[in-house]
């Protein structure tokens, strides 16, 4: 990937994938410009970088914004004015995970076909991760695959889901089970949005950014213990720069094995135990983010018993996570440890029934390891709960 | 690709789509060796070839066949005896186009995360159209895409399912509306199982090869005329060669653009009149396969007006389909012409709101054509309804 950066207000971070590459804009692209009830001025600089790159990519004639009840009064207007030009159709969602279902899948899809979308229509995600990734799974599967432009309106969702294809709705029986691996072809991270997200929403994605840190290694990881004040109180440099960053290191990742089936893995680096603590404390309880940073804390300390992870630098993770507002342990005695073991047997990552874990040795050195001994994990869970 | 002839009783061409090519075997592969009740020997080489074949292509421990009533008693026992060692878990559906929805997908997906499958699961589908492409959808988004065997038993999916990727499901708007681009690991065509097919479906099979006759030009379309009565009796080694031909052309075709953007196109030849005649007659009155038959008589007298096709090949494609048992023209007065052109607007080839048809300008050469004159269709609807 190359980064190119320019006078103006944002940064262009171009994602290489074979010939799906597509381009992430990352800084004030005015997606924040008209917020509702404001009058903006036809030149404003904002708005014209969104109708610019828009336009750019979408193909057709047709647009369907797919947006949630929560975005949509803050940031649709803007949106609207810069694709006057187009059919555009916009499908609300209620906020929340508890709606990525295939119910709204198939209400999408109702929605699309009652509309006569066709097949060179290009969808819009505005919203989180939940509308980011209920729309891709949309695009890729709505008359077998269409156009889709992503922009992501929290810090997780511009970190995380920018990058990768992942797309998928969840199934009572798991996070995530149905999906694709869909390219959009551009993301809009636009940094103004992440001013109106509420703080433990914020603190989430910086979970998110931290994972990258450990993934990367130590320069980026001591940078955000330098930063932390500045990322807290949402400076706009400072979270372009991570999410800039966040991005170049998802994207090298994953474009040497783009459907996960090797390396790719590692980005999952404190989600085995995340994601059972989401699922055993009820989805909602904890933020994903949350749920990842104590995730985190937990395999660093399973990596400090069986691979030598210096408990120095779980020490740094815990507390750079805490510095950001997050969780780094688990309620005490909320969570029982034979249920944790059964929860993390569901996770997806799961191949032919060995639990496989992240397992940083170093910052920045990374492996996965299925067969971790029983005793070592019994033992961390053991400290932990 | 390549077609490997050998001394044994099966084929194996190889369909090359970049890094996802796979092989398709054709011939007697022990499919329909032990039907119900038949004490099948362990040395009878169909069962071997199965065997083999199948086991090579499983990656994991897990299979589930998702397969339909009508079929599981014919063929099932033979599978299950050639996938022993593996657990194996089994999905029948009803037997029928109408199943082909979002609620079966919904339930083929509760049943293999109820069954515990994890993303090194192979799917094996079973049975006809219906079955290959809706558990090729289910295997294209299950935990994003897990591993799938096609073993098609109508002589339709074998040489249409067979090649190209095109998994789908149906939605009240249209056919095909909810799908993914996906490639099997491998197809088993087993010309033993045409044996049983009802005599209607197997011409609604000949229906989509002699397509391929009338795309890949004069030779091939020759053959067919000279071999139709070795087809309708159901030769074993003209329907290998058939099938064979048929799956090379539309691999030749797909090869050169996987995901329909273009040439692709060309193998939908008499399908947009056709789609509309199943739609408007109600799905299930026609076949498939049947409302195509029409179609392409329909699209060869229209290509006659605009593009020079001769009438003396219009004539021998309609006399072909009727040697084969199949119609060549519209019950009278079923349809209303008004209705056909709304019908055919939905149609998911249209671009932008332009009805797109491909017209053969002779036997072998054959083009998209976006701009016929409404009045060449009027003509043609009002020469046929």
């Amino acid at each position: 990937m190359s980064i190119n950066a320019s006078e103006s207000v944002y940064e262009t971070l171009q994602c290489e994938l074979d010939e799906r590459s597509y381009p992430i804009y990352v800084g004030e692209l005015g997606v924040a410009g008209v917020a509702e009830n404001k009058v903006m001025q036809a030149n404003e600089p904002g708005l014209a970088v969104i109708s610019q790159q828009l336009t750019k990519f979408v193909g057709g004639k047709q647009v369907a914004v797919i947006t949630n009840e929560t975005v949509a009064p803050l940031y649709l207007q803007s949106l609207l004015e810069a694709l006057e030009d187009y059919q555009v159709d916009v499908y609300k969602l209620p906020d929340g995970e508890e709606y990525k279902t295939l119910e709204s899948y198939n209400q999408v899809m109702d929605f699309l076909l009652k509309a006569r979308h066709n097949r060179s229509t290009c969808l819009i995600a505005l919203g989180g991760g939940v509308i980011g990734d209920l729309c891709g799974f949309v695009a890729a599967t709505f008359q077998r695959g269409v156009d889709f432009i992503q922009i992501p309106t929290t810090l997780l969702a511009q970190v995380d889901s920018s990058v990768g294809g992942k797309t998928a709705v969840n199934h009572p029986e798991g996070k995530n089970m149905i999906g694709a691996f869909y390219q959009p072809k551009a993301v809009l991270a636009d940094t103004s949005v992440l001013a109106t997200l509420p703080p433990r929403e914020f603190a989430a994605g910086l979970a998110e950014v931290i994972k990258y840190g450990v993934i990367d290694g130590d320069d980026f990881f001591t940078w955000l213990e330098e930063h932390i004040e500045d990322l807290v109180r949402r400076d706009t440099a400072a979270l372009r720069y991570v999410i800039i960053r966040s991005c170049a290191v998802k994207a090298e990742i994953v474009s040497g094995d783009e459907r996960e089936h090797g390396r790719r893995a590692i980005l999952n680096f404190g989600h085995t135990f995340g994601h059972a603590i989401e699922k055993l404390s009820g989805y909602g309880s904890w933020l994903h983010g949350e749920a990842v940073a104590i995730g985190m804390v937990m395999a660093a300390t399973l990596a400090s018993r069986i691979a030598g992870f210096p408990a120095r630098d779980v020490k740094r993770l815990s507390d750079l996570l805490e510095a950001s507002g997050l969780p780094s342990a688990p309620e005490p005695n909320a969570l029982d440890a034979g249920a944790m073991i059964d929860a993390m047997g569901m996770d997806k990552k799961v191949l032919d029934g060995n639990m496989r874990f992240i397992i940083p040795k170093n910052l920045g050195d990374i492996y996965v390891d299925a067969s971790v001994p029983r005793e070592a994990l019994d033992a961390v869970l053991a400290e932990f709960l």
